[in-house]
């Protein structure tokens, strides 16, 4: 099954990609890798959930805002690529999570980014990754997910 | 137009690439691509004004800096390859921002970084881009960036 | 000499390979690239010295604790790879060291990880690096650390 027939599948539809908040391009390929900007969690323009984990914002909510992140993402991979269908592999996922004092559970919210990413892609959507703990975040935001893909030729 | 001529068109000169602070070394190629390490503003040796963003440096402060890393970069890619020439595409930056509490505008500040790259690479300067605040940088920098370059055979 | 034979003159043992704290793995090739999932100073399951540098652990601990994230990196790397001779480069370390305000240290810490790469692979060790101070990491761990090798074909 395509990855894109795999996403209707799972009920779920790509936002417009959303543009850069300043002068950098979403995505950039170079050899067989797409290098993605990192991607904040935007609904229609707007942050959503802003604040930090350990305050504001719930492990629950963090989850589902790296989720919105990977949804952001791959909507950058469908304008840049054409296709979902072009993903050969999901290399290295990059967690930023804007995290209040004492608040140790990274893992946990990242982990809402690769158990979407696996359930799309399959094998093919298990990566390296890592996650850690940062202090603020562009726009107030309480989750930034880089992505690092491996694509097939066009 | 070469890259170098319009690094001078601009009226840009290359400071001596900077040493790194510990046991590694600038730069990196593995295949065509070129890994510079972090770049810290520091000129001369010393750290161009130290602090954090949201406390004492001004945003306007922090596009110099992230100017200043950039310059150093380029110096190590120089150093590195013999020539700017050699660039082929400005893959991906990831800017690090000391951030006091609140500090939200860290895209701002990289702008000095990625306005800067575009105006000395053209389309060739527009790359992928990470941003996030972080708690604390080495020497008590303000801005730290780190740079990936795809290169041409020499 | 290979690296396996460096690493026994060096009495160094490898741990047995951590398990990820969730949902990804430990390791992913793309090409002759080998990304290593950021690593953090577990032993038998157990964290190792938690907190924070400029607190409660000392530069010299934080050194410690970032040799054994490489020692735990290589780990994944003989378990992905099969020996560490497949290694032809380190290419890029990232080094993340949870930072109490005003800790500036960052790059004395990571040396713990750079030193130890330098002193198994030698030349082939020396790799560009970046490191940040941040606000919290994963488990409460101080440091955590990620990497990049270029590898040779099977």
């Amino acid at each position: 099954m395509s990855y894109e027939a795999r996403l209707g599948e799972l009920g779920l539809i790509l936002p417009p990609a959303p543009r850069p908040v300043a002068t950098y391009v979403p995505v950039v390929q170079t050899g067989n890798l797409l290098v993605v900007s990192g991607q904040v969690p935007v609904e229609n323009g707007r942050v959503v959930r802003p604040g930090k984990l350990g305050a504001e914002v719930s492990v629950e909510e963090g989850q589902e805002l790296a989720r919105l992140c990977v949804l952001n993402g791959l909507a950058q991979v469908r304008q840049a690529l054409g296709s979902l269908d072009r993903v050969a592999r999901v290399v290295r996922v990059a967690g930023y999570v804007a995290s209040a004092p004492g608040f140790t559970q990274q893992p946990q919210v990242i982990n809402g980014a690769s158990d979407l990413l696996v359930a799309i892609f399959g094998e093919a959507g298990r990566h390296a990754r890592v996650a850690v703990g940062v202090a603020e975040l562009p726009l107030g935001c309480a989750v930034e997910v880089e992505f690092l893909f491996e694509v097939t030729p066009a």
